[in-house]
């Protein structure tokens, strides 16, 4: 409305006094006014896309890290998350699945990636078992770069959706084949990999890491060659099988902010503009655990990667920055057992996540030596005792699932499953196009948006 | 941005040919234009407030009841709920207490009608206890029309915080008292009230519904009484208690949409507008419970009373109706146990609660032919043991939690507490302003924006 409002204020006055140079001066504001307004639309041009999806991070996951932030209090200006302010609706997550209602991260994920909703364990493949084309591969089709980076392996479940087409999710070799065999235009199809899964590179039958290489990819297995590496175009595999969680990793295993900064930076000298997606992906590796303690290392690492997107955008102005979740996991609820409480402080109090401390006693250190090293709690005789019975009667998990157990306790976490449950999940949308996003939508749609940004720029 | 098209369209080819003409004409679209502009202002003008709370209905019970929708199945068109197409955010509900950072109805319903954070059992108090202003006082001062209803007592936490001051939520005959004893501008606060409470309106030391009835209040206790009343004020109460869950109600009491059409009719008669508060209160009733059939007939009953809402104001164009929960109940998930399904058909063989069902039993109907007669399903001979011995064991709540168990099992519905969580809830607006309730807020921003709404009219 401010140029009409220009117009006004300069062409009535004048109207009476000189109508010809009214008239002409007109036309001529219509013409600037036309140039402003492609320039805007270029402005407003939506060049990069980056899908973030925390595995399994439903509402509550959010809703417990915002608490922890807040050191468990409840102030007026309670301290938002990265994600908080950008929230723009919620998400459906549901399969199209005969045996389950309930979806597991192949379905989602092929949701998310393809547009078309599926059976669980389906990677990029619709209820047929036929290929679907994924937004990245829509994305290297339209010349962009294209990227993936996860905490887990690679070739797992949500980057697989991504990246390659296979009936089942557990076929994670032929998975990780695809990745390197199936070429888009004569290209590669995936100019950064970054995240776990070593083994499934590095074969018997196959060492794909090699044959990256050989096609002029580089390879890193640490932080340090990752940072120091410039590669376009780069594989890097920093673990057998998935990450150490935040909380428990070495200082030569990135973070997932350290992935997903060094995939932005290779992606965006692209003047085509990139597709990433990064997944927080042990959100729900946790969560199946019940595991708050380790759920939250992951939403923390996840948050920061966020973070960094957010900051890449907000510069770039060309990009837009979705993140969701597949599904939640494990029924996780704030407050449990009938009081109106959910405790940050013991969550806050652990140096190492359950699994870490859990290991540390099946290699035989005593449970209380193991539990006062790495937490700041004090535990009774009766809660030591408990652990160590459990690592005694159970030593693959039994004292994992007895730590888990103190903190939910504790903290007043409640879980009903070690599985997916069905409730809808956030959506956070930032940049050029964001307002797409809005309301309640499927997973399925988010596909469908993307797709056409890919198309159209907008 | 049509406008200046049309500008353009017009005035260019005639720039050449008469500039006189084209000068002339653009004043007098501009002038046409201004006022097309004012007349749009006013088209926006949000004259009437409608809050609909579904007490403890987070976004689990919305997911469930779409479930229900849609018989269990999960189709590629899944049949919407009436909120769902209107999601514009949601909503954090935490309190302002020492001792709880869990809210309960008092707090949020406070928080929600004042903006202002305080403790569990407050009711329109600030943490010092000190009266705040509620949105319903506001648009009395305003000189519009007011309304409560629900289907607890109509003096219950959530519509005593918009109607009452007290500092504690128990004090449940002082906050009845108060219904008439406040005046506002020396007129009655709350122009229709319908819920249930009789017993706190017919008491020894006081009968107010006679003296509601003496100010010109009419008052009814009956469905039909509600529908041939067609007096402006109004009290309406259906039961000693809370009313009867939907799934149980007998003809003379009336839906949350009879109650919810029959004020909006009343109060749509002041030319100044209304505000309405209605609340779906026994969501929360039956999730304390960890009673999934009992949740899912109140969350249709407020879904019924939301459509009736929309549809007026759909038509009326100055209405905006914000529906929301105060928190949620039970820690309710979308399947369990380690199960990627989630059951909706036990809950739709369901023809009475529970609770009803286990009032029969206690007046000495035998468990095999209550549950026979009252369900669509099969039971096993040692789930019918299992009720009757529930049933003897203890008295008051024996069959009732029995009976909830069978089908949270066969449902696979999870629950972690008997009391409220800590989730925030989704926020559902529509009409003009819907605009304002968009993204993550906190439950007292909802206050502070219908406040700015009532004083400004936008």
């Amino acid at each position: 409305m401010k140029f009409f409002q220009n117009v006004k204020a300069k062409l009535l006055p004048l109207a009476a006094v000189s109508v010809l140079t009214a008239g002409i001066f007109t036309g001529i504001e219509f013409q600037q006014a036309e140039k402003a307004d492609a320039k805007k639309q270029d402005k407003n041009e939506i060049r990069n896309v980056i899908v973030m999806i925390g595995d399994g991070m439903g509402t509550p996951y959010i809703n417990a890290y915002r608490s922890l932030k807040n050191n468990g209090k409840t102030p007026n200006d309670m301290k938002l998350t990265e994600f908080d302010p950008n929230l723009t609706g919620m998400m459906m997550t549901y399969p199209d699945d005969p045996d389950y209602n309930i979806t597991d991260s192949a379905a989602a994920g092929t949701a998310l990636s393809t547009g078309v909703k599926t059976y669980n364990n389906a990677i990029g493949v619709n209820k047929n078992k036929k290929r679907v084309k994924s937004v990245l591969e829509e994305a290297k089709e339209q010349g962009k770069s294209t990227g993936l980076v996860a905490t887990s392996e690679i070739n797992h479940a949500t980057p697989a959706a991504y990246g390659a087409h296979n009936e089942s999710r557990k076929n994670m070799n032929q998975i990780a084949n695809s990745y390197f065999d199936d070429k888009i235009n004569g290209k590669q199809k995936i100019d950064v990999l970054l995240g776990g899964g070593k083994t499934y590179f590095n074969r018997k039958d196959r060492n794909l890491t090699e044959e990256f290489k050989k096609t002029g990819y580089s390879y890193v297995t640490t932080k340090r060659e990752l940072k120091k590496d410039k590669n376009k175009q780069l594989l890097g595999l920093f673990a057998d099988g998935g990450l150490a969680k935040a909380l428990d990793r070495d200082s030569q295993t990135p973070s997932l902010e350290d992935m997903t900064s060094s995939a932005i930076d290779r992606l965006n000298q692209n003047k085509k503009g990139f597709f990433l997606m990064v997944e927080g992906s042990q959100i729900d590796w946790a969560a199946h655990e019940n595991d708050v303690v380790g759920a939250m290392s992951e939403v923390k690492d996840f948050e920061k990667a966020y973070k960094a997107a957010i900051q890449f955008a907000k510069k770039d102005k060309h990009t837009l920055v979705i993140a969701t979740a597949d599904h939640t996991t494990g029924g996780f609820t704030i407050g449990a057992n009938g009081e109106k409480n959910w405790h940050a402080k013991p969550i806050l109090a652990a140096k190492r996540t359950p699994e870490f401390m859990a290991k540390k006693i099946a290699e035989g250190k005593p449970a209380k030596d193991v539990l006062t090293r790495y937490t700041d709690l004090t535990f009774t005789a009766e809660e030591i005792k408990t652990v160590e019975a459990a690592a005694q009667a159970d030593q693959d998990k039994g004292a994992y699932k007895s730590i888990t157990k103190l903190f939910n306790t504790r903290s007043n976490s409640g879980w009903t499953s070690t599985d997916h449950t069905g409730e809808e999940v956030p959506v956070y949308a930032y940049g050029p196009g964001k307002e797409k996003f809005a309301g309640l939508i499927n997973n399925t749609d988010q596909a469908k948006k993307i797709f056409k940004i890919l198309k159209t720029g907008k």
